[in-house]
């Protein structure tokens, strides 16, 4: 099959850019994530479907907490891309110059954000190379624009927006590693464990 | 927690509206959903999850078949939405009067629509009111605006877009049916089942 005919299709099934966080006995991380999905047709229990790559930190955090919080990025925060998506939180503390408080679940909230939602999770499904949680949200605001002078609220960052700004070479490391994500799900999608998620160790 | 606070991000978390299909020994059928991700970054393996509530004819169709087609609708095809979501499989044959050709999963593709994706089942998750399935994608393509004088392509349908053209009282009828579908979410979303998807039965 050939991608790009449905790529148009594709385009139109991940979300804006968030920093997807987590905590896990004293260990606290974030990541950037598109692949983030609504989940319930009930306003008094809402619900999120997010997809983590099992190489992560962030998944280990969320798979051992149960918790994590989504935090929408403001169409100012471009620096958080590169802060939170380039580098693992495996050789640095990625949140120790970004303010944030712990919410319910225990995964940390960014003071500064477009919206949050901070969840808990209640089901979990193995895609082989990575991991859709199902968590219902314990509580979540949505903030608007953020930085000193908000004006009309430009709405959440979208990566077709960020890759506009950014400048090239950073385009370039992420493409890169992009590229290393790409080969190791090529690698393990197909390797579905059908444990169920309350049988994890 | 106030629903409203998390409104401005949760439509951002649903997909345009697609007519979701399946079949199962001889019964075909569709409905519309707008629970609709992308699950896979490799462009040689593309990969969506859907989100169906189990009480619908579809659900039902895909959980045997393991096969179901995502026939995202045109903006012209705001006719469709009545025809198969406001009325059941189990009482009507809802494709009888609508083109199709049956897809690699087995599962009907439109002749016309926006674009379409024919997949195949990987694994699901239960989410007590409803069934997460993760697909393969089989086969697809974006065939842009349908209708006789096809112009510039005005993309998928949102169903911000439909609300506003469609009839006041097919409006009534929508709002009641998913005030019924939000009564069953309610009860049922806490009553998830751990079985493994590969153990149903």
């Amino acid at each position: 099959m050939d991608y790009s005919r449905i790529a148009p299709m594709m385009t139109h099934l991940w979300a804006p850019m968030a920093a997807v966080t987590s905590a896990w006995q004293g260990k606290y991380n974030a990541q950037i994530a598109v692949a983030i999905s609504a989940a319930s047709i009930v306003p008094g229990k809402p619900r999120v479907a997010i997809k983590i790559q099992k190489r992560n930190l962030t998944h280990d955090l969320i798979y051992k907490s149960d918790g994590f919080a989504i935090n929408f990025l403001s169409t100012d925060q471009l620096d958080l891309i590169s802060a939170f998506g380039l580098v693992s939180g495996r050789d640095t503390e990625k949140l120790s110059h970004v303010p944030y408080r712990l919410g319910p679940s225990g995964s940390p909230v960014l003071k500064s954000c477009w919206g949050y939602m901070d969840c808990r999770v209640v089901n979990a499904l193995d895609g082989g190379d990575l991991t859709c949680f199902l968590g219902d949200v314990l509580e979540g605001d949505t903030l608007g624009e953020t930085g000193d002078q908000p004006g009309h609220d430009k709405g959440p960052l979208w990566w077709r927006d960020a890759q506009r700004q950014l400048p090239p070479e950073l385009i370039d490391e992420w493409n890169q590693k992009i590229a290393q994500e790409r080969e190791f799900s090529a690698e393990s999608m197909d390797n579905i464990d059908f444990t169920p998620w309350t049988s994890r160790s």
